[in-house]
């Protein structure tokens, strides 16, 4: 299942249109490209829809979204839709504001993605309407534990059968389900929440690895929560005692890029539910 | 005085709300996590109200601005403003443009910022109405010497006075002063100068440790300039001989990330005036 | 001829005013300061004129152009010319998108940049209208290669010509002329495709390279490209088994700021056609 998924991505080299925030844009552009996919940026309306007909994806983070990218997620999902690209959102900062948990909605509701990916508190927000974002980090309340997994994984289940939607929600613990799987993923470390952008690049290859595993996209997703967490384990284990957050950004990128399906296969640490 | 500063902010992790230009913005986030504070970033006038309501304190930084943007500034200053929340400008190219002279005073009449942080030339700028910026850099004429030091005070003080803020100059030697008594703070090195955004990374964290210690608020900035400073050092040392502007970058967040009180307190290098 | 244009940058520290995109502007300001220049950005209409003016040069950039953005370009363009300053126009994405396209010809048309540099798909996309442009990347078919190189040099010059600028292809092999001549460079490594924005750097450092050496501006644009090319070379010597291209795009702008002239002499690698 990795193994497919994986060669999959190096094989089709996906295009990804990518509407995200600033904060952590080359970023995402430097994973994907890392990933074995190719990422491409445009958030004016006018240019949206040609960009997003010559890829296979569409990325869409609302973080840092304006009146202007707004327009260009709602021209270039519509356009993505029509023509069957795999579409994922990620809603940061739903739950922080009106703004977003309102965009959010609207674009559930009127692109209908394959895939949302975001934190608990973020999901929470789009599932029941509470709003406990803490910005945009998740608060500590909500986190998926051991203790509460059980109930996680029907919560997560029931926002995935209700929206139709592969869900991710992303945390300590990872979960990933279509509403009849869920897959719990172990991997990553905390010092990852230390840096800016972990949660954007991965929905940025989550996108790339459904793009390119459509048959596949709930194995594809979790494939990438893996590649992702793993890249975390072995990006740290390269730090030196004198590095902190700004290197472990580059060598979890790093780690994504020197990837093999061995490596990969062995270090996955998941389990469905 | 650092210790109490310090610990503060790895206490409390403020939430900071950066409205910042999207050069330097990805480490402007990261340097606030390593240095224990939460960044959130937001820019579109419907959203920033909210979005400054949940944090802290707010950091508005002039580069890049745009039309969007400082209606942003205003917006989320007010609200700032209402809530008592630390507010800091840093008047990124003020004296090169009349737009960005403008927005500053503007800003500083309407928002009345706590702290306001920026170099030597676009101080003078808002001060006297000088323009000499070269660029987003400070004119070599200005600079703060051990020569013009006791003349850049008194500025310094007269300035911060008239504006009732903390008044942060920052070059070679940075004064920082709420119009009493002057900081002056010999941290860091030349090099820092060939990173774009240490000056921006310093605004941002310089709002959080304000942000989280009120009472002492002209120690908190005057703490996050040697803190900085002092990562500029220790990032420095850790350079191999084929590094260059674009590791050095990485090796001062790291060091902000992996500081802790008794190097702060070893390594700053401050008198007062 | 390479030492001469590489010591008038660092003697002259040319300013260059960058309305570029916000993938990878943090990289471009940064590699501008290695080279030895300075940057600065601006991409508000009301504010372009004013920074423009006290610049060297003007790199303009159309990745992630927008209606503010698109502007800005034609307001600072039109002041640059008046001004007799460098102008640079890379046309990220020409024939993916009719904006972009458009766009790019417009500011040819009124802007008359020195300086047009792109990728081949790009590059014809202007020349001849074709569109096969894979998103920013290059078409494969269209790539300059040791077969096609004479064809290709005719189809640069005559473009050149054409424009009345000088046109730089970049690619593996790299064509740099001003219709008469060509320099054909093969510096660099593959790898930099896998680094988001290796393009946007080279056109950012060209600019400045060209503004401070007007009387010879081919043979600087040429300097440029070797530099760049180069120390992607050397940055990748440079590089621990289990680092990718996040800390590769940190490696070669380090290489680009320790460059000296010996080195650059000697790894130049360039005829003349």
């Amino acid at each position: 299942m990795l193994k497919e998924c994986f060669e999959n991505v190096q094989k089709k080299t996906p295009l990804i249109h990518n509407i995200t925030n600033y904060v952590t844009v080359n970023d995402v552009a430097n994973v994907l490209l890392a990933s074995g996919a190719s990422p491409v940026m445009s958030d004016e309306p006018e240019d949206v829809i040609e960009i997003t007909t010559i890829c296979d994806g569409l990325h869409i983070n609302i973080g840092t979204l304006n009146q202007r990218s707004m327009k260009a997620m709602d021209a270039a999902g519509g356009q993505a839709r029509t023509l069957k690209h795999t579409v994922l959102l990620d809603p940061v900062g739903a739950g922080a504001s009106a703004l977003r948990t309102k965009t959010a909605l609207y674009l559930m509701e009127n692109v209908a993605p394959d895939v949302i990916c975001g934190n608990i508190s973020e999901i929470r927000a789009l599932a029941v309407g509470t709003s406990t974002t803490k910005g945009v980090d998740a608060d500590g309340d909500d986190v998926v534990t051991n203790d509460n997994l059980g109930d996680r994984i029907v919560f997560a289940k029931d926002f995935s059968a209700q929206t139709n939607a592969i869900v991710a929600i992303t945390g300590a613990i990872d979960l990933i389900t279509d509403g009849k799987r869920c897959f719990v993923v172990r991997n990553g470390r905390s010092e990852m929440g230390k840096i800016t952008g972990t949660g954007c690049q991965l929905s940025g290859v989550m996108t790339a690895y459904v793009s390119a595993n459509k048959e596949n996209a709930l194995e594809a997703a979790a494939c990438s929560v893996c590649l992702m967490g793993l890249a975390g384990e072995i990006g740290y284990a390269h730090l030196q005692p004198f590095e902190g957050n700004a290197t472990y950004r580059n060598r979890i990128i790093d780690a994504v890029y020197n990837m093999d399906v061995q490596t990969l296969e062995q270090g996955a640490n998941y389990e469905i539910r």
